[in-house]
Formats: structure tokens, sequence, C-alpha cells
């Protein structure tokens, strides 16, 4: 048995997104339903759609930055009702056993995590289809609530960028008294810019293009640094106990070393592949730092950011495009012409309706 | 004011090592004077005499796991007194004062440590010399206690081998219930080994080199895996809190990213240099994984880890050798041909004298 919802999906890995009627399946006891209001426009979603990663099974429905609200709930769901206002990030299910899951760290689960969009699900074996769509259909344990006055749109890239740039931060324990670091003004650098702010942090933005200075001292940094110019690397020589990395493509992490404290580190979270040009120990073993890598986070800890954003009022910088606008915005993403997130608002999926 | 004090130096790049006489301050109020017992033969011992590094200024006089009795100590002296059972490794002071310094982290000193030889008195400007000689003069606050009990000949290489794979695991807080594994059997790692195996974890060896077992197991191991099997590899998949790689060479870390655990760190104490093949971020990123480096250890932290060799009944397995067969010692070290430690008899140096 399944219901038929509408979404936009890729086809194919050359085709344009465009409207498709999908099968999800009827709510199950533990399931929640979403009629989905936003839904933010990550990387992956444009690199899914084109199979740019491969491993794409068609058709894609992209969309794993979900903002909704509750329209029905499954027998056993005690913690959610119709109204709540909840959201769904890049996971749906794990396998809820491993010794990663019961730490809460269900993004590193040992079996992986179902993914919100182009996985499969664990029990009726049905493909998963993201939040580009009119909606959802979630395991209880994998919906997350959404704080009273915080602005749905801008909350929609909380679920990923959101969540990907907190986790360190939380992990690393950053706090009042510590001085970041952040490489890269996007989705996740905005994002990491106003978390370790809000934390306390003296927060420093890395960058090689000019005319970022003003809005990165309005989202809250202290100081921009251009990581080509050699005098303003060297002034910040041994200053940052955690650099998040949010750049997404290949690129030089040796300038970056030294400007790490003793026992700092050094944290990926944008960029999947080889590290070249090649890593120097040197300033490793010199000051005992580290390059860690890290992934979006936990159910719970996805929780806790969402319950911090409601007390700090953060939310991401937006910009609001009706589904049909997706391709368009694919295009813009790919040329960094968005400040700073891309959210669909789904209201506008109606208008596709046959 | 200085004495005269008979070692063993490099006078050149390219001449083998011959006795010396050499100049040593008179002892300073804080100064502790050392009657030479024994001193451990490190690989920088050798690098720096044929400065492979650049940077040796000579004569050389190596020498950095110096064990020896106090006999005399400056009017400020209260910790030593003569006849004292006691260490020096490779730092002779430091700045003191920077943020480092003040942590117990003098290896990391902002200003840099005064190194046991090849190094400057930040008092004097005279240049230091190792413990390849009879007596040495070391400030109070760098000299060590060695326990009672503790073999003095043993004890020697704990000073550098010891230090550099205890720091790594005192700073992760290995203990019981971790796994560790180590990469490479030579003075380092066959230290590792015991370390590890006193502080409760189960342990493993990664070696490329058949007919280690047998001895791997002796040290402590209690499990040998071969790093180029690659079935023997995948068995160890997500295993390991901390890998301490102790190979001094170029090397690929990839094959061993993969064994560590979640939240794991691969420590590296013994290569410095570019990491090639380049390092792919995805193990480090999808399981929260780090590569880190390590450098011996503070003066505190030496005491701590003297300490619990003396409980332990730890020393290294060592080689003796009278100095005058120190450059043949150079040449099987080369060819990892000692088991584990060569450590000079300072006895011998007296036949030296002419
Ligand atoms: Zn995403
Ligand atoms: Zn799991
Ligand atoms: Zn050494
Ligand atoms: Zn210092």
């Amino acid at each position: 048995m399944t219901i038929k919802v509408l979404g936009y999906a890729a086809k194919s890995s050359t085709t344009p997104l465009a409207p498709l009627q999908i099968e999800r399946r009827v709510t199950r006891p533990d399931d929640v339903e979403i009629e989905i209001l936003y839904c933010g426009v990550c990387h992956s979603d444009l690199h899914q759609a084109r199979n740019d990663w491969g491993g794409s099974v068609y058709p894609v429905v992209p969309g794993h930055e979900i903002i909704g609200r509750v329209s029905n709930v499954g027998s056993a769901v005690s913690r959610f009702k119709i109204g709540d206002s909840v959201g769904v990030g890049c996971m749906v299910d794990s396998c809820r056993n491993c010794s990663a899951c019961k730490q809460g760290l269900e993004q590193y689960c040992e079996q992986f995590p179902t993914y919100t969009y182009n996985g499969t699900d664990r029990h009726d074996g049905m493909p998963t289809y993201g939040g580009y769509s009119e909606k959802i259909i979630v395991s209880d344990a994998f919906v997350v609530k959404i704080p009273d006055g915080l602005d749905p749109k801008g909350a929609a890239p909380l679920l990923c960028a959101g969540i990907t740039t907190w986790s360190p931060l939380a992990h690393w324990k950053i706090g009042k008294g510590n001085k970041v670091a952040v490489i890269g003004l996007g989705g996740l650098g905005h994002m990491a810019i106003k978390f370790a702010k809000a934390l306390g942090a003296e927060v420093t933005l890395f960058t090689r293009t000019k005319g970022k200075e003003e809005d990165a001292k309005r989202l809250g940094a202290d100081r921009v640094v251009f990581s080509t110019n050699i005098e303003q690397m060297s002034r910040v020589t041994g200053q940052f106990d955690l650099i998040i990395d949010t750049v997404p493509s290949i690129h030089d992490l040796n300038p970056y070393l030294p400007t790490l404290s003793l026992n700092g580190t050094i944290v990926l979270v944008g960029y999947l592949g080889g590290l070249e040009p090649v890593l120097n120990t040197v300033p490793l073993i010199m000051g005992r730092k580290s390059v860690a890598g890290s992934v979006i986070g936990g159910i719970a800890e996805t929780q806790e950011m969402l319950d911090f954003c409601g007390k700090h009022g953060i939310t991401s910088d937006v910009e609001v495009i009706p589904i049909q606008k997706i391709n368009e915005a694919y295009e813009r993403m790919l040329e960094s012409d968005v400040k700073y997130r891309f959210v669909i608002d789904i209201a506008s999926l109606k208008e596709s309706r046959v």
C-alpha cells in the first residue's frame, strides 16, 4: 500500500528536474507524516541529481533540509502530534543498534544510515525520496522539533548546512575563550561563523575572495584573513583551536596548519578526496596538531542545535525560490551566486500539478 | 669559566665520531652536574652527526638519552643531591614563560626548547653538547629522577624513545578497554608496545617484516598484522582508538585509516615530511578520524613515565656498546640491526683518554 505524492525529480543524470508523481509508504506505527513547507537546496542535491558521485538511482527526488508540519502520526508515536512544526535532515533511519547509533552518532552508523533520498528503506526496500515534494513519511526517531519562533524558511538549511558545522564545534567543545577560523563563506561557512560567534568564540574567516569582509562581519566574524596574503597569514600563526574547512573542492591545507594553536585541529567538512598537494607532517608533529574530518551530526545533536538556534534566534540567510526555478538555482550555486542558501517554497509545487 | 670534559664528537658531516675535549660551563646556582653512566643512541644522533637535516654546528657531540649520577649541585638546587640517580632527555631548557611551557609542554615551547645537543644555551650562548661525554651540566628543572630499582642501561632510552611514545598514549588517554596499534617495531615501536600493554590496552603491531611475531608478543603485543596483507588488514577495520606510527621514512597512511575506530587518531611520531601518496579524506570524514603528530614529551610527563616504569619494571631492550663502537653502531642502525636500542657504556670513554 502506497500513497501518491507530487515531487520534483531528476529522471536521469542529464535531464533537468521536473514534476513527478512518486509513491510513498503509508504511515507505519512509528511514522510521522509531514506536510513539507520548505526545503533547503544543498550542493549534494545537485551532485546526486547529476550522478556526479556515481550511485544515483533514478528518479532522484533531492532535498534533505526539510521543514514541515505534522499531518498524521502512527499509532506508536507519542512525541509528535498533528500540527507540530518539525524537521528532517540527511538521514531517515539507521541500524539503531551499533555502537555509533547507541552513542547518538547515527551519521557514523556501522551499517550506514538510510539517507533521506537516493537511499533504500530498511523495512520495505522502497527507494527514499527527499524534500522536493509535498509530503514525507519518516520514523519518529529521525524527526526533530523546530522551536517556536524560528523562521521556517531560514531554519531549513540548519538540517544539513547547520548541523554539519555545529557538530564539530560541539565535538571539539568550542566556547568562550576559543579562537575558531572558518575556511570559505558559503552555505556551510556562513553557518559556522554564526554558530562559533554565538558559542562565544573569537571568529576569523579565511577567504580568497575580496569583498566578503562586510558580510562576514555582519554574520559575526571578528576578522577576515585573505589566505593568499602571506603577511596576513603569518600574523595569525598559532592562533586557532579549531579551523572548520568548508571548501568543497581540492585545495592546499598546508598554509593553514601553522595557524593552528598547540593541540589545534583542522576539520574537513566539505571535501571528499585526496589532499593535494601533499600534507607536510612537520607542523602537525611540532605542535601536536590534527587534521580531522566530520560529517553532518546525530539526531539528538541536531535537536540540541535547533534548540540553541531557537534560544539565540539563529537561522540561515536564504533566498526563497519557487520549485520551478530549481534548475536555474543549481546553475547559480555552481557559480556561488547565492547568499547563502536557496530554500524552496514547497507551496509552489501545487502550481506544477496538472 | 669553563671546565674541560672528554666527549665523542663528529667534527664534520663526513668524519666518524672520535674523542674530543669539549668545554662545559661551571655549575650555575640552578645547575646539576651529572657524571654520565649510560647514553642511549637515537636515530637523531646519527642524522645530526651527519647533518642529514641541515643546521648541524660542529663539533656535534650527540646523545639525549642520558642516565647518570649527580656529582655536584648549584647553591639554589634543593630537589637533587650528590649521588642521586638522574636522567636528561632531549631538552635542557626552554623559555619557561610561554603558554606551552606553563602547561608543562616544554617540547612545544613557543620560543623553541634548548636541545640537549646542537643547541645554544639561552644564558651564556655556549653550544650544547650531548651525552656522549663524561659529564653534563643541566638546569635542575630539566633533570628527572630515575626510580630505584630501574636498570640504568635499559632506562636510558626512556628519555627519548620512551617519552616519544608515552606522550601520545597519555595525551589520548589510553587505558583499559582501548585498542592501540603500533606501526613499526624499532626503538620507538618496542617501547610503544610495552607502554600500551602496561596501560591495559589491547595491542596490535603492524609490520611489513615477517619473523617479528614472537618478539612482538614477548614485548606485549596481542596480535601482529602484516600491513601488506589485504585480508589481515580488512579484519582489523574500525578497530583502533589510537595508532602510533613510528615509521621514520615516507610511507602510505591510507591503508591504516580504515583500521581506526570512530573518533580514532593516527599519531605520527617518527616521520617529518610530506605525506605521499596523498591522504584520502573520505575515511577521516566518514568516521571523524584524525591524523595528528606528536614530539617527545614535557618534563613533568617524562617524570610520570619514569615513575610508571619504576612501578611496572619497564625498561628498553638494549645492546650495550663501548663508545669506541659508535660508528659501527650507526651503520647497524641504518640496517635496523639492533634489538632495540644501542646504549653506550660511558665508562668506556676513559679508555679513549690520551
Ligand atoms: Zn546537504
Ligand atoms: Zn548503527
Ligand atoms: Zn632521540
Ligand atoms: Zn616556552
